[in-house]
């Protein structure tokens, strides 16, 4: 039996909490490797040479290692094709297409102000630094936005790219989760009809509850 | 034959001309479809019901349309796999993950400093906006850090993802240009030995002389 891939950095990181939930998803067995970010070992010429940018997380499956969280992702779904969630990354053209689409839509007009939101309302008070009140309004009018578009979208679509649960869902999980739950955010989601059905429904799959389950034990 | 496919937007824009660079490596006939941004084209609702965010490029094959510069990239190779340069996004798994891995590097920490400069360098003096000299400041901070990490990638391997030139090279292309160009920032590519051999290499490639004839001519 191949041993357990790898994922170095905290369950608390949202973008290792994406990782964690694409390997739930898969039924993919895993090892957590801790990485002390307090300590700055996410700076050290060791985990470097494995993520160059000093960021979290990195990822290891035999002899490859990879950053990124997306990219991990896809790289788990392709690998893992026949383990798990098959729908996540289809390899059907059409809906492979989709979930490309609104996984970039995810990474390029959801991510900026969620995660800028998230860092501001979640982990800024932790690091106690100052919250900056003009960077959070200016990300929350973004916010909105970009919201009441995925509301349009899913008034037709039970997900993102279409009637299943995909990557481009569980790719929105991690941000949101720290909107919902820390950051006051949940109106923004719940007011919104298709927005707060699909949120609900995402956040509700086992994959999602067992990362929360660990971000709580760390 | 096959009707061409259609790309909606101006050549100008980064990300359709990251869309015309691959379809040029790919050798896939398109047409062109004018969107008039100054009149406001991109947010009526016509275009809206192909590209709901009000953003260029959008993009239609026969009967899909696809927005998001990157994932149209990723349906044109995988559609039109057995066309142009085959190495652009390989299937082998191994590979295909390195050009992942570099491909969401350029979109999350290329992309976001780059297209900051890009927007105040090129285009703010187009619209008689005034430039935020402490914004294009950061950005060029942030920039020069993500160059350095560059620098020592592309002192192991000809190109981002490894010894070919593929899709993770390509998506740089649009952004750099305008720096190097319009933005007054060569020297930070230039004066990094292989980020500098890098560029000149990329930068050279038939598919991208095409697509600055094509600004030039707009």
């Amino acid at each position: 039996m191949a041993a357990p891939v790898k994922v170095y950095g905290p369950p608390l990181s949202t973008a290792v909490s994406r990782v964690l939930a694409c390997l739930h998803e898969k039924d993919v067995e895993f090892q957590l490797v801790p990485v002390n970010m307090a300590q700055g070992e996410h700076k050290k010429p060791d985990y470097l040479k494995i993520q160059p940018f000093g960021q979290v997380p990195a990822f290891q499956d035999e002899s490859i290692t990879i950053f990124e969280s997306r990219a991990i992702c896809r790289y788990i779904c392709d690998k893992y094709a026949d383990k798990g969630n098959k729908n996540l990354y289809s390899t059907n053209p059409l809906v492979k297409a989709s979930i490309e689409q609104w996984l970039e839509a995810e990474s390029q007009s959801y991510n900026p102000p969620s995660s800028a939101l998230v860092f501001q309302l979640a982990f800024a008070p932790l690091m106690n630094i100052k919250q900056d009140e003009e960077l959070i309004k200016l990300n929350d009018q973004k916010l909105l936005k970009v919201l009441d578009i995925y509301d349009q979208r899913l008034e037709s679509s039970r997900f993102l790219a279409g009637d299943e649960f995909t990557l481009a869902d569980l790719s929105h999980l991690p941000n949101t989760h720290y909107l919902v739950s820390v950051g006051n955010r949940g109106e923004a989601f719940s007011s919104r009809k298709n927005v707060g059905r699909w949120w609900n429904e995402i956040s509700s799959r086992d994959s999602w509850k067992k990362v929360v389950e660990m971000q709580k034990s760390k």
